[in-house]
């Protein structure tokens, strides 16, 4: 594995690293950790990595490791800078031959991502987006009842993510992330629903299997001085008759990380909150709710998709970090099984890629258009 | 206390009867209890009404109360039939000068409901209407920490009231509640926006003190063969910037009567949850949750509101019932103290009332009108 | 029903009267409440209790009312003075030939309780002894559940009961309740082993159907200055090699009154918290949880004994005066049915009576016994 | 790091691997892992270790790192062996000059455990013992919160580890987990006591600070069939007057592994439960409760031994294999800072080492006494 950003100091660049080395199976070679050399040349010592595979830009790290042996060359690239500088690097690997993991949103712009997804088309190569809240194992449990007709046709899907760290103007106050986060040149046309509403439309579409049709926003800038929506709140209609709601907020003042789904079908409903990731509540018509957990050894109730991406029995919580380190174990044994010359299980095969990305960036676009609308419903167009 | 509807079978006049007797302070004399006179005269042997005091008409019983001496007479009518038949026995109980408690929502349409308010506002006579959930200790506190301005401006507000009892088509199962209440005849323009929509719109402002001003409804009917929504979901825009989200649905398949709210401010937010009422979740900006309690004797933390409306010391669960006791509780003091000519407190005048009513059904009529509207906004009209 | 004790300021008195007042069965009609005339008179006034029977003195109570007409007279007598008040007017009731409602420790020593017992055996008549937590619908399903052999045999009873409000020495700033609880001539051997233990115990034997047969305990008087345990711990032996543990405290700061309890056996488990008493938690050996709610309309899985003793569907949380409420109207019915001549059902007998409180004053003094004991285990003896 | 024991499908050789690997810092460059050659090698094959350093016994793996140069050996070895075989290879480490990580309990004997403590003394390595719990940063800040005096002079300390993995006899249906733990000869005198009794103990001790002095203990075999104990509870005494429970047992059919300790003092009280571990309850005798939550950036609260061991923001969950991770990261910390000569500072030196190891073992010993004593209380001696 490279690394292009991601740098000391940066939050989501050492979240990747420690999803990538917990497994034991991805190696840590080089990176461009910083368009800043001396950031960069000080965060790879910190990292151990090798001063000759300490890059200065991902140009420089992409060509000089194209032309290294195949035999210890890296396999593929992690890029995790901010969303204006994933297209490019993105690109340039792929067009090396590199495999690629890329921070969400995938893109700046919907075109980027459909450019993208063609050239990963094209290639062949793997590319893999990390949405990390679909990595939770009680997450695959929950899409795995709901294709098996467990809770029979599905009729409403609620997401939200409420946070709270945009209560203030923190931009103003030296907050790294809040500064590129809140800002259109480096974020994108949307804040709160490009930053948490992506993720949270990618988790309501990948656990109900449907696809969202229509949308009616309201955008809201809630703390005075920023330019883009720091709350935001969607009617959703989706595929086969089902609707819903999508909240996304970074000024629900106390909320840390408040990520939560709940979907209900004819015959009963499930329920999942992130910041309790091990536990899924699933309620029944006539029937008493049942707690489904993570690493239980039931009789026949957890799919292989739960535990497949699962380390521990029951009871030994795993977190956020081990949804992370799930999409980049599926996709190395994906990778290894594919340099093997295997082919692999659907449960390696289980992460977001490329199409998911032009997906998130579809819905950036569909919601920003719907909350400029005066009508009702805006389509939600790829 | 006399009772119009309330037979035997039907629910919410139990319901009415053990709120009103619980605190031993009103009594239970006369009724007329059902159409149909059988049901009447049995339901009033089984609750101990003498016979000449059991009426088989609400005319009946208006007239031979009114006629009856002032020490004898009862001093106001609880009203528990279906919605269509509130307002007639609510005016001739006013125009025969009996205080009045009415179940929610206040009349079958918003002209009858301005009508009713106009003569209680000429009677000058008292109209308590049962929106239970505001009886609740802890809602109260929540309301009393808004007015404090503890939490800051408001900025958010997310209430829900998912149910599942109507996930079949129960009404053609025998199920009477279901019958009535999704039988535009006899429930009103709306279903379940009518039914839960309206507490859930009654909490939201009763605990923020801001009134919606714009909405933007998505209703459904999500079991085919209705007649009535049976789910929605409405984006609220509140005075003074404030905006939220609404959600109503009796298709929540395995929910039973789950109505939470949040409130956010600048400082921090509230959470409350029917059906663990006596905890008040308070979250702050930079500091920890707080878990308010009912009944515990904090130093300086519970507001007046909040006290008056318990009757045990903290951990002794009081629920449903004891808040809709507490709107009986409220209203009979309120009486009580005007009869002895004496002033009510400001704890004891805090019961919904005819303004509340009509609200409720500005509610259900914007909603509909929202509904059926291919405009994002629709105005909030009283 | 007439009431010793419980004059304005007590809080038990109170409860009781909300308990008996709930369902509109019982006539609140006479009382002896104060041993102070003043406070006797004042209270049956705020009480609407007629003057000529507003007593002065159990003595005068029960004389005048046993020479009233039958149909005037009342049916039975709630008692509700401090322990070492009791036993004598319980005696001289049933004497009179009154049923008699107590609160709980049935009396100052376990004698009294024999002799009490003796007594009602005697006389045929019914005695009801108070233990709320007996009284809510899902302490009845779990041990409806247990008899009926869902759990196979039981293995592990744990049982707790932590309360905060004696951190202090409260007794000595004017806390009534506190006062005469920590005082050993009104409260009797035991302070909170009395106070609570016993409802813990009897909770524990309840609802698993298993008698305590030794017990180990390591009694404390944790704030300095009182003469009574005000914290303790018993490790329990229960019939057909059942265990477990017993915990009781009052000085466990920030606690309210968290009472609950588990129980293990070979098939699975369940859970019940007072603090949340509509929710029965069940753990199965192979299967998830399920979390059983009163009022729930589920498929065959709520016993006749838990809905009998519920007044709302699923989601109207019931509480602790409906407990309480329950255990007045089972002892209402049955002395309806048979002063009616009929037989009352089992779900109707279900409450606890004079056994039980011979049973809690064995605990009390076993508990007392064991813990002055240098040997591990101590046998129960009744 | 080299391995002994841990070959492929041992449970805690593979969460030891993970937690090593998480934060980049340790390279797993050896292994003994298994006394049977074709797994040895097998699983060193798996995990990508060098032929030439896949050992086929720990004195082979010892004896041969000696002999390598300073910067090619490995700095530590970590022993997943079970219980009966820790002593030795400890032992020969230490002789050899190579820190030691282990598994808990240390030893299998307190002799062995005297003895392994000594030797650690005498060469002045570091021994890391994986008591795993003590890694929260929850656990933490009750420690440091106890510490600060923040609740008042201790009073009670409840600790429980009820699991339900040995509701059924296991060890004789293949779960090769269960076939060590339940025999004497490999897991030593104690069963549950020694397997989880001994983490609830270490807890309780680590977050109070006070020192076990005296137990009373109810060992129990429940399941029939067994020769140790899998159920088990000990009333405790402390150090300064506190007093306590402990709970283990195996045999709670459907728990998982839920250990939760509650620790109260004169102001207040902490409760914190595995389960759900970034959480950490205080409640406050007269103020409301406060949810205490890992990663939180409030203003003065968090102490920096729990910021020193979180990785992500609040609302990220961590788990168990972090909780892991902190014990490897602190040893690692502190062995990097030794070997530069450097002092570690007192959060990375903040993990369990040698002498907790012994107090484990004479948990262990003293539990098992009092176990088998007809008098009350036993002393605990180390």
């Amino acid at each position: 594995m490279g690394m292009i950003g991601g740098g000391k100091d940066a939050f989501i660049g050492a979240i990747h690293r420690i999803a990538a080395n917990m497994d034991g199976q991805i190696e840590f070679c080089c990176g461009a950790l910083s368009i800043h050399p001396d950031i960069a040349k000080e965060s790879g010592k910190m990292l151990f990595i090798p001063e000759d595979r300490t890059y200065l830009s991902y140009e420089e790290m992409i060509t000089k490791e194209s032309a290294m042996p195949a035999d210890k060359r890296i396999d593929f690239i992690t890029i995790v800078t901010p969303n204006f500088a994933h297209f490019a690097p993105a690109m340039m690997a792929l067009d090396n031959g590199f495999n690629v993991v890329i921070e969400k949103p995938m893109t700046f712009t919907i075109e980027e991502a459909k450019e993208l997804k063609k050239k990963v088309d094209e290639t062949g190569l793997i590319l893999c987006l990390t949405h990390t809240y679909s990595g939770y194992p009680m997450v695959k449990q929950a899409r795995a009842m709901m294709q098996e007709g467990k809770l029979g046709k599905i009729r409403k899907i609620y997401v939200e993510y409420p946070q709270g760290w945009l209560s203030k103007l923190s931009e103003r106050e030296g907050n790294a992330q809040a500064s590129w986060r809140t800002d259109p040149k480096k974020s994108g046309k949307a804040g709160a629903m490009g930053d948490i509403g992506t993720h949270a439309a990618h988790l309501a579409e990948y656990i109900s299997g449907l696809k969202i049709t229509k949308l009616c926003a309201d955008l809201n800038i809630v703390v005075p001085g920023r330019a883009l929506d720091d709350d935001g709140a969607i009617l959703l209609k989706f595929e086969k008759e089902a609707s819903g709601v999508l909240i996304a907020t970074q000024v629900a003042a106390g909320e840390e990380n408040a990520l939560s789904i709940r979907i209900y079908g004819e015959k009963g409903g499930i329920e999942w909150r992130q910041h309790e990731p091990n536990t899924l509540l699933v309620r029944w018509l006539d029937e008493p709710a049942q707690i489904l957990r993570a690493g239980a050894n039931y009789t026949n109730v957890l799919s292989s998709f739960a535990t497949h991406n699962c380390r521990t029995p029951g009871g030994h919580p795993e977190g956020y970090l081990e949804a992370f380190g799930n999409i980049y174990r599926n996709f190395a044994q994906t990778l290894l099984a594919k340099l093997a010359g295997e082919t692999p299980t659907k449960e390696m095969l289980d992460f977001p890629g490329a199409e998911d990305g032009v997906r998130g960036m579809a819905f950036i676009e569909s919601a920003v258009a719907s909350g400029n609308s005066t009508e009702k419903w805006t389509d939600f167009i790829v």
